[in-house]
């Protein structure tokens, strides 16, 4: 918890942070995993922190989410079925369901993540109650492993790749995964921010190149994250490019987003190539 | 000066701010127009500051001037000659002159942020001795007024809508500027960033919609600017399309970003479209 004088902070470096004014902490707790802070900021409504880095506000959630699952969604010729790993908040199955994906299996590894979400984010929470959607607590990289379904759509909805998400960003997972992928599926993880921790994307890279010969670099921008620039990494064993044609817009994505996305600055592509 | 225990803090609202540790003050200045500070932070190096809002730093400057300029210029067919309204630290012209431009005009109206930047930004302000930049000090909006000269670019490098930049962003500034532009010349102004300030890209919009027929909005990710996302206007007399083929990439902006910094997220469309 870094509550001063009502003031959240999320410390992007020892030299640079992001400050949100609360009106009050309303939860934190240490899990056998990390540590979860929950704050209602006057701007962004409610705010969870996962190790103090700022996970989803109430008022800029939509953005994460759609990018996460509208952008693959849009990729895949066939999307019947997905896999999310991570997403305790349900905020990806949400957008799943929306999208009229008949079968969802959410692995998410803190069954905190998914209490608290029920009760303070029960919009997205809502998504677990859903027919369609299977929420199993659990390891998803054991999952991956494991399981002998297949998914048109495996979204890597977690935490940055240090502590327990460190796993979901390496080659070994990422074979289990793609032997898990439909031929035209998509997997998809979050990247992080080009700008403070490059070296995310270049794990999600390297690690998805040396299992797929197609993987894609795509970018949003996201208020409360640092930076405000986010990335995405997709891969497949298929060609990565639109195959449906009716786009339907969210609140950030539409078809234009859907195309301009994937054009990255400079500074993007040279992380990218200096893998 | 919004310095408290080392650290500069831009408040973005009463309850939200992003702040940088600094090794020291360099300046504190009230001129006729602005106040000016300028500190030596840890992670972005020098940083200017105009009435608290974050104008440059040393590390990413590159995105925003690099932005205000190149794609305009690669908008035009022909750009033998440009006019800065603002830009006093140098930057724009800077990039104009690495773009070959043979006829510079930069009007600032604070000779002390031109002073501050030869002190401080020398490989910004050194444009200004460039024997192809006319450096004058005074009021822009007169000067587009008065001036009988033309111009293939008008650059509007200004602070935000309030305070001595309010009257860049209005019908009248825009005729008297449409005038002043080549047939094919493009004007562009920074206009804010649209999460946090949608009133600065409407008033630009709305302005140049009065009196162009072709006004395009292009964004930029910029981490030191609020939200870490920032909007361009631009217009011309004929339409606006790329119409330089060979493309050569800085540090942020490239082909792809020509492209791609067009395709707006649906709440920036949707800004546009409220006006």
């Amino acid at each position: 918890m870094r509550l001063i004088e009502n003031w959240f902070s999320e410390r992007y470096s020892d030299n640079l942070q992001l400050s949100f004014r609360v009106q009050d902490q309303l939860l934190s707790v240490k899990t056998d995993y990390q540590r979860i802070d929950l704050f209602n900021t006057y701007d962004f409504g409610k705010l969870l922190s996962i190790d103090g880095t700022v996970q989803l506000t109430e008022k800029d959630e939509y953005i994460y989410h759609e990018m996460i699952t509208m952008v693959p969604y849009y990729c895949t010729a066939k999307s019947d079925s997905a896999l999310i790993i991570g997403g305790g908040d349900g905020g990806a199955a949400k957008r799943l369901i929306d999208l009229g994906i008949k079968r969802i299996v959410n692995v998410e590894i803190d069954q905190n993540v998914v209490e608290i979400s029920r009760k303070y984010f029960p919009e997205l929470a809502d998504s677990f109650n859903n027919k369609n959607v299977e929420l199993i607590i659990g390891d998803g990289i054991k999952y991956v492993k494991d399981t002998d379904e297949s998914f048109d759509l495996i979204i890597i909805d977690s935490t940055d790749p240090v502590g327990p998400a460190e796993g979901l960003f390496n080659k070994s997972f990422y074979e289990n995964a793609r032997a898990r992928l439909s031929d035209d599926g998509i997997i998809v993880t979050q990247s992080g921010s080009p700008y403070y921790q490059p070296e995310a994307l270049k794990m999600a890279t390297k690690g998805m190149l040396d299992v797929f010969s197609n993987v894609r670099t795509y970018i949003a921008f996201i208020p409360t994250y640092p930076s405000g620039l986010w990335s995405f990494t997709m891969a497949s064993k298929s060609e990565i490019m639109q195959r449906k044609e009716k786009v339907i817009p969210g609140r950030y994505f539409n078809e234009d987003v859907l195309k301009g996305s994937f054009y990255l600055p400079e500074f993007v592509k040279n992380i990218i190539k200096s893998i």
